[in-house]
Formats: C-alpha cells, sequence, structure tokens
C-alpha cells in the first residue's frame, strides 16, 4: 500500500463515468488516490495523468496494473471489454470494482465466476450502487428487523426525463431495469425465476421505434410478485420508486427523500433522536468545505463577524428571557474586513 | 503542505466533538490527515495519536501548532479556552476552524476579531455546520433565485427528545437558539436588532427549575420578524425546521427531509432531472465502501455472482419483451464460494 | 311527487347496507325521504317503517314500489335478487338505485339491459360508489383537462385490514376488485380487454385456502395496462389508492387524502383558492349540526359567551396593533349560564 | 314544527353570505327549509322567496320571525345590525345561528349575553365554522385523548391570495385572526389574556396603507402561548394551518388535508380501518347527486351498461384466477342507448 495506507487505484476508461470516478477518488473519497489512468486514446488518457501528483497513463490495462503504486482496479471501460480487464486484474491478484455490467451476458459472465473461483477468493465488486443510497439501504435494513413479516410484492417506478438518440428496447431492459434486478434481488434475498413484459399504446413522447413505457413483471423463487414501470421518455423528472408489502405491512422510498411505511393503522415515517443522525452529513461536509478552501489558501464559511454577531444575540437573548420585554442587540459597526 | 498536498491538522480538544472530528478528517475527509492532537489528558491524547501514522501528541496547542506537519487547526475544546487558541494561532498565521462558539460573550469575541483584523488576512471559520446542511443550503439557493421575493417572515423549530442533567435556561438560548441565530443572519443576509422570549408554563417533561419549551422573537434590520420555538425536552425526537415565508410563497425545511414550497396555487417539490442528482451519494458512498473494505482487505458489495444473475434475467427480459408472454430464468446453482 | 318536491323513495333490503341508506335518506339527504321499505322479515321492516313519517312496511317489493308517495327505488337487497326488483320497477317505470353488482353475472345483467332499452329511457343507476369521492372525483377532473396527456398505465392499491370469515377467492375478484374495474373503466373510459392474475405465496395472516394477496392485471381496447394490488388481510388499515401514469406527468390519489402530481420537473398538489373551496364542507356540516341540534331542542356549537370573549380579544388585538406592545385582554367574569 | 319535522328557517340578510346560506339549506342541508327571507332591498328579496315553496319575503326581520312555519332564525346581515336582530329573536324565543360576529363590539356583546341570560335558556349559535371542519375536529379529539399531553404551545398560519379594495388593518385582527382566537379558546379550552402584535416590513403585493403580514401573539390562562401569522397578501392560496404543540408531540393540520403528529419517534397520520370512514362522504354525494338528478328527471352515474361489463370482467377475472394466464374478457357492443 501507499504511504498512509492509501489505496492506490488503476481506473480504466476515462469516458463520462471513468472520469467522474477519476474526480470522486480525488476529491471525495478518503483513503484513496488515482495510481494509473488507462484509456485508448493516449492523449486524453495523458491529460488526465498529468493533472494528478503520482498517477501514469496508459493505454493498455495490464501495464497500469502493474504500474507502480497501483493496489486496486476501477473498471469503467465499455461493457464487452470488461472480461479482459478483469481476467487480466486476476492475473494480478487486484481487488476490482467494476461498472455494471459485469459483462454483456451470462455466458461471459460465467467465465469470469470460473476465473475467480480459481483464485480462490473473491476480488470483484460490481458497481450496483442502488445498495448504498440512503433510502434503499433504510429499507433493507426496515425488511431486516422483520417487523413488517415476508415481502409479498415489490412495487418499482422507474422514470428518466428522456432517452439520448439510439436508445432501445433492449437497452430499457439491459441498462434501466437491470437496476431493478438487482434490487430484488438484494432486497428480497431471493433469485428471480420468470419475466413477462406488458407494452402499453407508446408514449407520444417516446422516439419513433421505441416501445416506451413499458411493464415488467418478476416472479421469485421465494414466492414474491415484482412489478416494474419502466418509463424512460417520461418528461417530468428522474424518479426511482420503491414499496415493499410485507405481511403487516409496507415500506416505500423515492417520494421527497424519506421512508415511509404503512404500519398498525399509521402511515408515517421516523424523527432522527439525535442532531448526529439529522446532521452528520452538514458536519462531513462542513470539514470537507474546510479543508477544500484551505488547501486552495482561502477562507470562506462562517467568519469571525458571525462568531462575534451571535455572541452578541446570545447576550440579548439570555437578558431578554431573564428580564423579560424586548432587549435591543447592540452591534458595532461591522469592519469592511469582514464584508 | 504534506504529500500529495494532503492537509495536516492539528485538532485541539478531544473530548466528545473533538474526537470524532479527529474520526472524520481519518476517515471521511478526501485530503486531510490529523497531523497533531492536543488534549489536557496527556494519556488520552497519546492514546489517540498513537493510532494515527505521523500524528504528533501534545497537551499545550502551540506546541501543536509548531509541531512538524500542521498546517492548520480545528479548535474543538470547551469554549473559555477558544480565545487563547485563536490568538495563538494567529502567532502561527494558521487557518483555523473553531467550533461554536467563536468565545463565550462579544466582548471576547470583539478582541479576536480585533486580533485577526492586526494579522491582514482572515483565518477563522466558526463552526455553524447547519449551513452544510442540504436543506438548509437548498432554502438558500431558492431565496436567491429571487422567485420568491423579498422574506418577511421566518418559522423555526429546534425540539430535542431530552436535555443533559445541569442543562440551564442559559445554556437554552447559548447553545440551541444560538444555531437558530445563525441560520436567521446567513438566510435573511441581516442582522437581529431585537430580541424577546415568551415562556408558557414549562412541560411536565422538563426537569425542575429549567423553564422549556420557550418561544423566541428576533426582529431583523431588514424588517423581518422571526420566531423560534425552542423545546428541549419535546420527548419524541429531534427536528430541525424552517420555513421562509416571502413576499411570493413559503419555503419549508425539515418534514421528512425535502424542501417543500407553497407558490403559485401549488404546494410541493422538485423532482431530480437526472441519476447524478438523485445519486450521487450513492456513487461517492460506495466508492468509499469499495475503498475502505479493499483496505481492510475484504470485499464487500455486489458480488460477481450478482453480475452473472442479473446478466441472465436481462436475457430472459430481453426475451420476454421481444416474444411476449413469460419467461423462465435459467441459472446455474449457486456455487458456495459466492454464497 | 312528495311534498316541497322531496324524493320518496322505496328501500328494498334493509340489512346492513340498505338500513344504512335508510339513515343517509333520512338525515343526511337534502330533498328526499323514506315512503316505504321491504325486507323479506316483516317484524324488522315494520319496526323500520314505524319509526319514519309516512313511510310504509312491505314484505314484497311490488307492493313496495306501488304505494303511496313512492317516486324512485333503492335496491340493497341481496344480489341474487336485483333482477327482479329491477324488472318489477321497469314496470312501474320508476329510477333506480341499484347497489352493486347490477346483477352477479354477464347473462343476467344483459337481461337487464335489454329490458331497460325496451322501456326507452334510461331508469338505472349502479351504486359504484367510488366515482363520488372527492379524490376520484379530482383525479379524473384532472385527467379531462388534458395537461397529462393520455393515460399509459393505472397502478391501484387495493388493501383491507382483514376477511370476514368465508371470505373466498372469487369474493376477492367479485367483491373487492370489481371496484377497479368500474374505476378503470370510468378513469380511462376503456373497456377492459383481457385480465391476468399473478399470486405471491400467501400471507401468513391470510385465513387458510384463501389466496390472498393477488396481483391482477388489465389490459384495455385504449392500450392501457392497469395493475391491481389487492391485498384483504394488510392488518395495518383500510387503503385505496391509485396513480395514473399519463405521458406528460403521473397523478396519485390516496395518500392522506390529496392529490399529488409528479409533472414538469415538480411534486405536489394543488392550494385552495378561497375559503369557500377550503371550509364549504365546514359550512356545510355547521348547518347540518345547527338543524339537527334545533330540531332536537338542544342547543350545541359556540354559545354567544365565544361571540363576547371573541369580541374583547379582537378589540385588545386591534389596540396592540396601533399603540405597539403588549396588550391584556378585560373579561368578565364567565356567567354559570355559559359554563 | 313543519311536515315531516322538517325545520323552517328566517334567513336575515340575503348578501354572499346569506344567499349561500339559503342555497345550503334548500340543497344540501337535511330536515331544513327555507321558511322566510329578510333583506332590505325589496325586489331582491321578493326574488329569492319566489323560487322556493312556500317562503316568504320581508323586510322587516321581525315579521319574518313572525311569519308563518318559522321554526328558527340564521342571521347572516351586515354585523351592526346582529344586536337587533338577535334581541327580536328572544323575543319569539326563537334559536338562533348567527354569523360571526356575535355583535362588532364586546360591550353590545354583554347586552346579548345578558338578554338572552334573562331568556333563562340558551338560544344562540355563532357561526365560528372552523370548528365543524374535519381536520380541526380531527385536531381536538385528539387533544381530548390526552395522548399528547397538556399543549404549550399553538403555531397558526392564516394566509389569503389577496384582500378585496377597503382591507383594513383592523379587519385584519375581526375578520381573520378573530377566526384563531376561536380556534385557540375552543382547542385549547383556556381564555385569552394578552395580545402583541408585530409588523414585518410590509409585503410589497400589501396595498398601499396595508400592513400585511401581521405577527400576533397570544397568551392564555393556562400559560400558553399561541401565535398567528397572517397574511392576507401571499398571492399563492388560501391556507389555514396550525400546530398543536403538547408536552408529549404535535400534532398539525392544513397539509394536503390529513392530521400529522410527532409522537414517540415518528412522524405521520392514521390509516381508515374500513370503507366507511374512508368513504363515508362518497355514499353521501352519491345519493345526494342520484336524488338531485332524479327531481330532475334526468339519470345520471354509473348506468346498467357499466354494470353488465364489470360483471363480464369479473367473470374473466375469476377464470384467470383458476385457470391462470391471460383471459379475454368478451362484451357485447355497445348499445347506442348506452353511450
Amino acid at each position: 500500500m501507499a504511504q498512509h495506507g492509501t489505496l492506490g487505484v488503476a481506473v480504466i476508461g476515462t469516458g463520462k463515468m471513468g472520469a467522474d470516478h477519476v474526480r470522486r477518488l480525488n476529491e471525495v473519497t478518503s483513503g484513496a488516490r488515482v495510481a494509473a489512468v488507462v484509456d485508448v486514446d493516449a492523449e486524453r488518457v495523458k491529460r488526465i495523468a498529468d493533472g494528478i501528483e503520482g498517477c501514469s497513463a496508459h493505454t493498455d490495462p495490464s501495464a497500469a496494473m502493474a504500474a507502480d503504486g497501483v493496489d486496486a482496479v476501477l473498471i469503467a471501460s465499455p461493457g464487452p471489454a470488461h472480461e479482459a480487464a478483469l481476467l487480466t486484474a486476476f492475473e494480478y491478484d487486484l481487488p476490482v470494482l467494476c461498472e455494471k455490467p459485469l459483462t454483456p451476458g451470462s455466458v461471459s459472465a460465467l467465465r469470469v465466476l470460473e476465473a475467480e473461483q480459481k483464485l480462490g477468493h473473491r476480488r470483484v465488486q460490481v458497481g450496483f450502487m442502488r445498495r448504498y443510497d440512503t433510502e434503499y439501504a433504510k429499507l433493507k435494513s426496515l425488511l431486516a428487523t422483520g417487523q413488517l413479516g415476508r415481502p409479498l410484492m415489490l412495487h418499482n417506478r422507474h422514470r428518466n426525463v428522456a432517452t439520448p438518440p439510439g436508445f432501445t428496447s433492449a437497452m430499457l431492459i439491459n441498462d434501466s431495469v437491470v437496476h431493478e434486478m438487482d434490487i430484488t434481488r438484494w432486497l428480497l434475498e431471493q433469485e428471480i425465476t420468470a419475466v413477462t413484459v406488458l407494452k402499453p399504446t407508446p408514449s407520444g413522447n417516446a422516439p419513433e421505434g421505441l416501445q416506451d413505457p413499458q411493464f415488467v413483471l418478476f416472479e421469485t423463487d421465494g414466492g414474491a410478485v415484482v412489478d416494474v414501470e419502466i418509463n424512460v421518455n417520461c418528461g417530468f423528472g428522474y424518479q426511482v420508486q420503491a414499496e415493499v408489502v410485507c405481511e403487516r405491512g409496507t415500506a416505500r422510498i423515492g417520494d421527497g427523500h424519506a421512508l415511509v411505511t404503512n404500519m398498525a393503522g399509521r402511515w408515517g415515517g421516523t424523527i432522527a433522536q439525535d442532531f448526529v443522525e439529522r446532521f452528520e452529513d452538514a458536519y462531513d461536509r462542513q470539514m470537507q468545505a474546510w479543508v477544500d478552501a484551505t488547501r486552495r489558501g482561502e477562507v470562506t464559511g462562517p467568519s469571525a463577524w458571525d462568531g462575534y454577531a451571535t455572541a452578541a444575540v446570545c447576550e440579548a437573548g439570555v437578558r431578554a428571557q431573564t428580564e423579560g420585554g424586548r432587549v435591543e442587540v447592540e452591534l458595532i459597526e461591522r469592519p469592511a474586513f469582514y464584508s
């Protein structure tokens, strides 16, 4: 491992997704750095590597994996290139985060499974990122408590504003509904055993030739029925909703970002029990903002003037509290220094 | 600056708040590391420093600020110690994140202001972290658009489950309502000019001698009226809500974590327009989870088996879509390796 | 017609539903009165008729329809008795409100259709009362505006706490889902062309032998796909929800009694534009409560004391408004007369 | 009393409010009829009376109260005329529903109180109709259960789109905030002891000379603090909200028409427990619609065709349920008679 135990990552593919992962590893993730980048476009990859201290540029994934300081691999190249990159990573015995799909079909996916098993230990994480969404995570936790009983049905809504040119009906399954497949398997801990697709008359907003929306049904080996409204030219927004219907209640996410349950005669959600739960993210963002500004040599955020002004208001507040009535706040004139 | 430009931070005070900031800097914040820790308890501070590579332990803030690799200071000691620590940091000309309060009164705060001005450039950020809360930030952004017109009133609710032993009425202003003072000044960009406090008959849940809840009113130099329900033994949860009433509508946060507006005959909120907006946090968490697990030598998250199983379901889905009817999914038996 | 144009109604069947309709006609509906009641139980029907001025008791529907003052018929007898009662009403050429089902099967229903057509004018209204629900009515109105475009899908949830003894899987279709059949046809103005039923593993709360919940799919001659979660032992409450998915947005009812739309980047609902819209029901209830109490010789509701006390507070309010500060309210001691 | 015990009401004043009450008594309220109408405009009042069977027209309230068939009085004349009308009603010993205000001031109100006490029994109900609003009624019921403990604070929002010409700051108290005065007294069962009014800088939407919005504070003899945002040119809608803050939780109405509580770590509301609770209003509306249409000689609502079509879909549904797969629905061609 690198200094201070920082994880050096080789990023394979620097398209839209890969470039965003490079930014994330550099600026958001704690304890990681980009040690190597790979792209078929040699100029592009050099330009990216040049902006990152200690990062090498490559056009060959294997060379990148062998490069100095590389501890792990992130695969963000197009799907058809995944199998080769995975097998190479296994040769170097490196941990891999592989963007979905693992590979573009089940036969090639099976070859990857076999290779990983031969390696003798697990090395691959697939990029099904919905499992890391706070709402889905809360839903999963709630199911795990058993309060709601066994899941019977799962209703899903998956809506996109509009599709890019060239989007096909098959992509609607492979690129969009694939997320609900993963969520179904993960939430219910059951395998999907059958699929049915119903097709309403297409929306006037669907491009010529695209059957959109569709209504997809899954049956599972645990006896659950799952439905997915896939509606990728809905026009109004990007919306992902899920409601699990269990024996003793239902739980729904995706409306205004809170988990809402129906249980025992009541609908509603939980209230945080302390400021840590409510404001943990704010503390994290504050620290990152301060560190980022300080590294740029800047000062942002609440100033000493803000500290002074609130101290003066507190003093008036305590007087109003103890003496009653209305207490005026006295402030010095604000120095230009703090304007 | 340290290697890779990482910011070395001296953390002054390792009580509950300080220890949490040490954890945050080490495990959450990108681009920072704890370079020195200070506490009056020499054993405690040594124990903390020993667990962090390249971190020195001190009982004297000045020594910590002079220590190797220190680029910035985080003050999390008790309020009465803040002034001395701030003045020392100014001597070393180090950037400071100072937990609230800046100092415990307006007179001492003024001394800090004067010292910072003498330094000739701003160095202090005060830890009013609500400004970094996603909901408050959205509220601020919405006000900045001018869509709602000028703010006229601001209604606040600040509720805690219960107070710890020794909590006084003055703390209710200085430790709790102080947040609404900052939020009022920041959201409205106005100074508070007068304070009034109304006291209902105390709740039966309030400890003997604590006047709780209270209803606090601010007037501002921009002509706004602000009210705060401070209710720190409410029993049911920690709840922070704010509604800004403007000329053409109102905007409210704190109900189930979404910004809700009343405008032009409609109530409601916005819908994300793409997956980045909706799932950005999930991508960040996925990366952090993968990096953390990998650094621990573990593999967690969706496995290659998950990649294979969804590929097989996709194949069934595309067949169901093109051929109609119900298509069964064929899976190999799940290898024990992936169980 | 009866005096003051009041509609005299013969109620056929005085079981739970019929008895409730008798009460409704007597105490809630304006402009109607129960002129005759029919039941196979002669004692029961006599007891009911005796409590209503000008109401005759019968065991034979035909005699009731011929009775003095009968202008219309309400059929609330068991389903198998509907056909005969309807045909008799046609002989008397009386308007009929017939509880659902019209008749228990499509063949007998066809005979009723033919008889009504022979009569030459429409006489029958079927008791699909969901069409009169405020929320469904708003949904229908919204669709009629065309704002959302053409309906593509309709998602329904139909949940009951528990089923009574003897409830069968067929009743789940005939007594429960029948409402969604009517709503589908009415909301979409399309006929249903095919039905599919999926059955998850039954809930542990379902009585032995009842397959509950089920997931029912309709296809329509307008190309819409409709799904119904029918879940009649859900345990937590009675819940009826519907979401219409259209080309440009969706609209949902059944969550806390308001219509919520997704449209043009925003979710939310409408805000009333005046007090008539918001409080029309309150005015209606106030009048009914006053009339009912007055007819009983009682005085309820806000008293003259309430009128006096608010007048005194208004006077203090106007002084506080014009003079500033806090104004005390002066009240005489409350007379025992008003306690 | 009139035939069938119908209550004959003399309506004093046929302006906007009075005319609406005439319509309500005639078309909505069960068991009442308008027996006499009074207005200073003799032509107007004659025109109204002519449209109602058995209703006499008057310009003098006393004559109306003496008219044939009058059992009770509804006063909807301007406030300054209320005292005389009330005293006259006492002479005839008639029950009165008096629109708010009882009289325009506390001194005149006291005279009414004295007169009613001399009469020896209560005769007056004041038209504070918010007490009959479903949401306020639920709030009151919830407080009565004691679940939430003692009320400590009550937050109110009272928003109007815009004020009519001539609306004054005093009317803002006397015509608008008067509702919150009544609600405070009724909900809390406490008298108001002091009033304070705070005035933000007026909204740009407020007409010249009107101080709008205002923030009004009540203190009560039970130690509660009550605040009212009165905001009568808010532009976006008519919105009435109330949140009672109690010792163990809070309860709020006015957001999308449901009661929402904060209690024991959860926010949310109740779910109906049966169809009567959920659809009672729909049954009432269905009956009124059928009676109204029948009295007009019309047939509206679901037809026999609707009864037939749902019977056919039920048959398909039961087959789909028992045989599996997709079952097509067979319908005869729709007769023109039912189109």
